[in-house]
């Protein structure tokens, strides 16, 4: 993925790659924006990040506004932000985020569900769950929801108060 | 301002009015979608919420990528969210959040601007803060930020797992 440069705040840039890997890996939501006709929209969504590929895997009902949007224009730009909290007496608030852009596409393929599915729940939840097995193994659970994936372009990330 | 109803979990719906205003009085920072020419952006700011004009204040640089957007199309979509945190073995994320629309403006007018950042201030530090005062009596201080108001035309509030 190319990294993306803001140049108005160079010294909140994090320019090493393990650290917006890091920010990625430890993360549990995005916030995605997505645009129709240049109207805006806004999802909160829980993902995993398969790290080779560099793309984030999601998983929503088969319907919904976010689904139409992105049938409309498949761009979006996202972020993943790790809250360090308000520093009072500071008006600052301490965080680390990242911001990325790539097409979100649903993914059709009942292998790539699966694994989809696989790294969306090891990023989640913890090594020795009970919940990932069930999930992973019924191919009647995948008819009734839709595995979305964003590879991401083009990434930035900050640091700051 | 209006509230805007999402029929796919009518479950998961925050209706109370008082339950979408706790959500927006105890936030700290809002992500906010835009639009230029059906291109995405997201940006995260912290926010005063003024209860009386349903309006959400921010401040920012004079200059950026944010400020660029909002010049050539200023409908927004946000959300505030309250992260409760994932839920292990459920394979669910626990929650708060609203999502509101409206248009962004950049405010001109010194007395406004300061209304804007007493908001602001007020919402983020505690009632005793030193900050406050010294920020808001010098009037060099507005000329080199920007306040960006963002008055709520419809929202949406919901609560899940």
């Amino acid at each position: 993925m190319k990294r993306y440069h803001l140049h108005n705040r160079p010294n909140r840039e994090l320019t090493d790659k393990s650290e917006i890997d890091r920010i990625l890996n430890e993360g549990k939501f995005a916030v995605i924006s997505m645009c129709r006709e240049n109207e805006p929209y806004i999802v909160t969504l829980s993902y995993g990040f398969d790290f080779e590929n560099e793309t984030l895997y999601f998983h929503c009902a088969k319907k919904g506004l976010k689904l139409d949007f992105l049938d409309s224009n498949k761009t979006v730009c996202a972020t993943v932000i790790k809250d360090k909290g308000y520093v009072t007496d500071e008006c600052g608030h301490e965080y680390e985020s990242v911001v990325f852009w790539g097409n979100m596409q649903i993914v059709n393929d009942l292998h790539e569900k699966k694994h989809g599915m696989s790294i969306l729940l090891h990023h989640l939840e913890d090594k020795n769950s009970v919940i990932k097995e069930k999930k992973l193994k019924s191919d009647e659970y995948y008819s009734k929801m839709e595995i979305l994936k964003l590879k991401i372009s083009q990434i930035h990330g900050k640091a700051g108060r």
